[in-house]
């Protein structure tokens, strides 16, 4: 039987798998995580997003752009045509948090779980970066795919 | 008053603060943070280090070539002549995770948070790769800095 | 009415516009701009194209590997499969200065207009760069698109 | 008697020139440049600089960013410890124009113009991207380097 | 007559030839190489292998990224979606050397030698980088391409 | 004892090893290789060097640029600030063979012998890519460290 671990190969090597003979589909995934902050800093970016010092704007560009190179991070990742990213940013008030979600699409052979969850740790790692100086306790948590479509293995959508 | 978020100017602008009157101190930096898994997925894993299919032999390499992308992948980070790095993964049979704990030293003007964070994050992102197709679940948590010494503002301990 | 600014979303907030709707189609774009100079610097290039110190041979290589960095320089643009870069430097004996002209194409679902303009940008600086040391003041200007071909939008040429 | 074009060797082969014996200074420039476009254009930047579409805040993280990846796109520039950037947006109403400035510093051997003007560069372009949709005969113009300070040759100031 | 070096033009200049006429079909490479060494070197891989210090582990991650970032190093290649990557590390006892091979695929329209090549180098540097505080005199060498498979030339396999 | 491969830890995990207690030297490091062709390939080369089709003239920029990511390609290589790369190409007649050499240099706390090796064979690839239309069998052999100078271990010098 194999192994369910399809990035090693009969030997336990590591190699990129196979997704020549996988299908062209229109691939959606959407993941999600959050920060958790002091309440002071989360009034700080929460001013900032209306005035001055757009900590969430700077977030979304490195969000976008970390799931471009994605590919390059993840050692065994294809590269891929992303068409489509979109990242959200929402204030928890009550859990003092940011929320990031990214949506990522593609017409390729594999899926962009990966690009969706790569967005989502930079985003949330710029915000880190730019309240650090008032706040090094933050923590990063509940970082996950919450759906995904396309492919073969069709539709998926995490429990709550 | 200035504002606590010293990545922006007076205008409210981002932008990448000066560090040339800083001085060139011994930093550290370590971070940590974890996956949460079915027991099953994290048994795979487990089998891999001993044997065939090493996740965790991958996702450390993965872990220290991002410390070196980081400030290619934060905005506003400063490049750094990074002198150390070093990824440790450890099992966490009670919660079901994988703990992966990162540790980044300089000689330069800013600190290393930011390249041990990296580091944990697509540490953990490699191991979310390698097992997804067993285990689309896989939650990322407590991803934070434990401690950094050096420069400036010297030592600081995360409160447990 | 929507915004013309296709890259902000409906909130106005920035994102990797949806191409997946677009059609695969054969795209053109070519862009242009100079750099002024002064006039023994620009001797100093015209002499070596024909013996040592190719100046220009430099600045092809780079203005090539350039168009393909497009998409991880601009933040908002595509990753697309370029299919040709051409580029084409002409000296401008009146104005003393160098032309750079550059062609790409590809079969994709968005434009290469972006790609064009990078290389021709990083054209110019590599000339700006390896002549520096001779003349600071030199000026780079009439950086624009020339024209596009292909996609749903059709041809587009520049007015003189 | 020596070329004064040092990136070619005595036999005219391009080389990345010898900065071993030149002194650690601190080095600072200023670069700018600018891109014209249509009233209606320059007047969807405005607004969105106050509300919905924040173009010059994108445009500005694109800028910090290609400073740091000067020397992976320019053949022979040296990689340098960038200290700080900073990058300004001003309105030109009479010109229809956003003029972009960028400041760079370092505290090394080698001088940053190379990296103010690729964030000047870059900067104009992600303008250019994000509005193309609405104005394709945008014109980037008049850029080149204003200020440099640091190291042997010293202070230089461009002529009006 | 037009020249056998496709990568230049009737005006003997570099370009990135013309891909766009050429059918998408199934490509596939693959090239090898080795790295001579000590006995004593050679041993102590061997030993990693099996159990502590897995040099051939992190060289074939550095492999496998390796053919990811082939058109960012070759400045002609075009940029590949590539479905495939393995790479296989055999011991030559007699020559006291590490035999690396890479196979490359992809669905593309330009052929993937250069990518099963630029593993096999890289794959081979970091064995020597791993190695070189025991054994600085290693040698790598017989790197080339085995066979290639698709496209118009069809199949190509290398004289023994 | 511990294990002469120093890149792993006592438990025998990779890591990046801690230079920060080394002492910044000037260093330098001459690294050699050479690619064996048909006698025509080489023909066209030399034909190319004093006309057109600059084979040599784009394997250069192309291996300069190489040493600069040395420690993007390679796992557990420090970033180093490079003071100096210089590329020699000569033909050997006798073997049908361009013979690649690259001196690198820095003021650091490690040697450059990585970044020479990755000079010269990006430069051995370059020529490969641009000749594979013509001479498919090309093979790239004899690739080592001539010398190394600096730093704690000093003068060391490959045996003929």
């Amino acid at each position: 039987m194999s192994s369910p671990l399809t990035h090693f190969d009969a030997e336990g090597q590591a190699h990129m798998v196979d997704v020549g003979g996988k299908e062209v589909t229109h691939r959606v995934a959407r993941a999600a995580g959050r920060i958790r902050m002091l309440p002071e800093t989360l009034a700080l970016i929460v001013k900032g997003e209306a005035k001055k010092g757009d900590v969430l704007g700077v977030a979304r560009i490195a969000a976008i752009q970390a799931a471009k190179r994605t590919s390059d991070l993840i050692p065994l990742c294809h590269p891929l045509p992303i068409t489509r990213v979109a990242i959200e940013f929402e204030i928890d008030e009550a859990a003092f948090a940011v929320v990031c979600t990214a949506q990522v699409e593609t017409l390729g052979r594999t899926g962009v779980e990966m690009e969706a969850l790569t967005a989502v740790q930079v985003g949330l790692l710029t915000i880190y970066d730019m309240c650090k100086a008032a706040d090094r306790g933050m923590v990063m948590e509940q970082i996950r795919v919450l759906e995904k479509h396309g492919g073969k293995s069709g539709d998926w959508i995490a429990k709550v």
